[in-house]
């Protein structure tokens, strides 16, 4: 960490400030001419930023080590391998996969035919929302426990180990048969869900929030991970941008940049980003190409009487197109990143 | 709501359409040269965007109508007047007030000096985290039932009203004591919790989220109004954008905006606005010639020991200054909105 | 035009505004039930949103018509090839051509070099800087007209067209010899410059601005076209959000955007986007699978001794790589689009 | 500047970067546990952040010093007072000035009747556009020299000083009579228009461009200044966000963090940050009691007929009444800031 004082500052007021610095253990670096530069050398992890700012001849803080280390490369270079479900699905490391499903799940006739095409179609983990986060109290919000229910019945019918969000850690108990947990973006600073849901030692699909940074998204994680779980999947889903012609912005730096800070894997969901079917497959493409570990794309059998989000949703046949064209750049580009 | 047509629709395509959507009792009128225009007339709240979006011949759709009823002054002309405690201090409707007090609380000796302190500049309303958002998983959490516990002690020593942020739906137990009710930033879309903290009936002040709208603000308090709780009181606290000079950006401008769209009580929180101590003061100036129903303000004893956002607390003599400055802006300022 | 009245204008009114509306020469449509919906039918492409709002009655006003015409494939649905230099490098509709080039010319032997390099590697047009828009007056500003006639000196030796930035309509003679005018980002609503740019009746490559939507980069190509040159590629270089990782943020999305959009060429510039060399390829193989028309990409024969943006700036050896690569990409998605 | 290496780098890596860097005059600190820290000792206000990164053993820079310094209230500590006409009206350092008018001169009558109105309400400076910067190639672009002409005839008539932007420094001859030149928000970064404007050496009023942050603002102020004019004046116009109830966020903090990094004075433009009349007073009253130097305000005889952003202008009795409004409010918070 490095602190800069103000110009003005004393010889008494470094003395004291460093006095206060070696008392926490951390070694002091002095250097500067103008003003006085503090390098602080030790475990700043377990530092608040604001309390040195508050310290009266400081004029601004700067962090140089990374806050998380759990999720970060420098201590884990290796990349980590989610295993999925029964069938130990991977993602990472290599292994890509297709995550493909409807926004809701709807009935039993929906999820079961849909499940069927996407498996057709290679996908390999069945999505399907039954707690659905919505901006209005009076949109459809989910069939709730029924729809986990008629999720597992899907599993059973097709073998697709089934990802799902949840939104209260007080449905827990209810998540039991769901192979992967999902935390949607407006939950992703939820941190006492994070806390929750880490303790269940299930694998863990974390969306980054619309306003969120990549390296907050990276604590969120390391959330996770500090409560028990080490196999999180991170989602970039589209940041919150001034453009307004798609639902969101996707962020396909992400996938670079994280694969440098994190040995986590990286999925894109291209549904979610634009808003708009027919986007989605140039932006599969896209991220196919520069390497992502998997895509979450919403399929629904009928969009256009879909109960939310049929405006993204991908019609079976169009899917399949979708997957054969993600297989095909995936081998091409395959060794090049 | 507006639906615009691709302009090589056909005449078959339009009247299925109209059909369809006369047969889910909406009035409709068509318009439009090269391209059609379908105005459809109802109350199309509980109609999804993304489902008309996913017909074929549709190009784009607007919406008209607010999507929020009960937060709307359209339909609740009179500003509402929220009354907090059993001291029923009250806010909105002309009615401003104070509230002041730690970011988080830390000891009793902490928190009933500085609940002295800011009763004794005129703060109305003593606030306190025991729980903490924190996005590193290593930081200080706050002191949780024992917090709240040392919030309700120093309410008895002083007799100010108690507000505290609440994070997870399974502490409401907890909170029966606590008088107002805060719904953190990161939380304004944590729908489950909304749903959850409306049913307990109690005043509730909502943080907008770091990258949420006007409207989503709005809607999220929507759902508290509908599930039991009349009493929101709006809180804007900066927003996220491209300026890092202050921590977020703090849009002033949503008081005379929120003023015409609901009759809920608006205050601002300057300290989480700017991150700065010494910004509190004109940030807060500010808010009281524009005309805020109140001002949310971190004041700690010693802020270079606290134990989280030293770096944006003042001081009790800063805070004084503040109020008093305060008073005299919003004596001036009355009569001019 | 949809206006949108307040719900409680008057008959009279309404009148009043519809006569002043048909004295206009428009047509128009009344329909609403609360409040009353008027659609304006006719070319609104002249009038001014603010004056309507402005009108004591009116709540909100949508535009339902695209406020740009030459640049809209709905009036012109052939995707446009721009050809470029002497030589006719073909752009748009089909055909792919890699930029690339120092961000600065700095001496003959570098350009040669550099020009030499990437030609080798399959770039067929030559970008350098010239002037250069610097955020610091105390930083390298180019070479000017020296730069101008290194750039002409390394297209008599290649034979690759040169693009290059032009700041001020002043310098036009000076630009004389140059195969492809670039508008810079900073530029893009420098509307003077646009329409005496548009006057050279020259090819135009325009960067999108840091904040600018991609309506309203069609709007300034629109600028560009309605001065004379229907010969307009647009590029994405990224724009500003809040996340700092990379030095702006790809919007990715706007190539599909902009097809459906736009009949020009659209070309994607991965080195200012990303700011770091090492993602420019990752950068480069997502825009070649999403089917991006162009890349223009900085490549220095000595990145760390380059006089500006070094960081992002490829080796010739490292460029070479990703031609290689994106070749191989496009061949792969050549069809899928 | 503060230089961060990879954790791998070697001793020999270490030495040679030294041995450049001394070599380049700077006075080098090195320090850090895990990773090498190279502190940068001298004036690195001329070394490009760009070139360091692409340094292979650089992991990031970190800039400590400013890079502006003329506009610097570091090395200029008293506020700068700037006379504007020959009536020497003074803004900054405790001079608060009111700046209205039309958005674009008309006629003769209107600017005149406009004038005299504002004049008599307490404005001591006329704007109007003279050439407006209109998204749109299809909109009214003013009336141009004929404009300046108008303006000047109003200057006459009122004996107030005129504010009126340049779009293109070919325009300059046209602007001798104009006694404060405008630099629009989308010229911010027009760096070839602020440096021969700065040679102008009149005083400049520069606006914030909509995506760019105080810092760049700065840089852009210390380009007018390094070419000759002292004079600067910046104006906050509201920045460019996700929220679209206003047209712009008025970003109002940046007139207590531009005190503390400059001595120039600071403006607000209330009608553009909102884009809309009613919320004009509000925002003027906010930026009164926060301490701002001045407010440039749009006033139109008759707003529902301006040939461009009737939406956000006021007619003059709201003016009158806003200005009444500001001047007590000014009056009551002089000595708070």
């Amino acid at each position: 960490m490095i602190v800069i004082l103000k110009p003005q500052t004393t010889e008494a007021q470094i003395n004291q400030l460093v006095a206060w610095m070696k008392n926490m253990n951390f070694e002091v670096n002095l250097s500067g001419k103008l003003q006085t530069i503090v390098g602080l050398i030790g475990d700043t992890t377990r530092l608040d930023i604001g309390t040195i700012k508050a310290i009266d001849c400081v004029e601004d803080v700067r962090r140089i080590q990374d806050p998380y280390k759990k999720a970060n490369r420098k201590f884990h270079t290796e990349d980590t391998v989610v295993e999925i479900g029964a069938a130990r699905v991977k993602i990472g490391g290599g292994n890509f996969q297709l995550i493909a499903g409807p926004c809701s799940v709807e009935s039993e006739e929906q999820i079961i035919t849909v499940a069927k095409a996407v498996k057709a179609s290679g996908a390999t983990i069945l999505r399907g929302g039954a707690f659905k986060p919505r901006t209005s109290p009076y949109a459809f919000q989910g069939l709730h426990g029924e729809g986990l229910r008629l999720l597992e019945l899907a599993k059973k019918e097709t073998g697709l180990p089934i990802v799902t969000e949840i939104m209260d850690a007080a449905h827990i108990p209810l998540f039991a048969n769901v192979d992967l947990i999902q935390i949607g973006a407006r939950n992703m600073q939820n941190f006492e869900l994070l806390k929750e849901v880490g303790e269940m030692r299930k694998p863990v699909l974390i969306k980054r929030g619309l306003a969120n940074t990549l390296q907050e998204l990276l604590m969120s994680a390391e959330y996770i991970m500090a409560s028990g779980s080490p196999d999180v999947i991170l989602c970039e889903r589209g940041i919150r941008t001034f453009e307004s012609a798609t639902r969101n912005t996707l962020d396909i730096s992400a996938v670079p940049v994280l694969r440098e800070l994190t040995h986590l894997p990286v999925v894109i969901d291209p549904s979610h980003s634009c808003g708009v079917a027919r986007w989605v497959k140039p932006l599969s493409l896209a991220a196919a190409a520069i390497g992502v570990d998997g895509l979450i794309i919403e399929v629904h059998n009928n969009p256009k009487c879909a109960l939310c989000d049929g405006a993204q949703s991908l019609t079976p046949p169009a899917f399949d197109d979708v997957a054969n064209c993600v297989r095909q750049i995936r081998a091409c580009a395959a060794g090049m990143w």
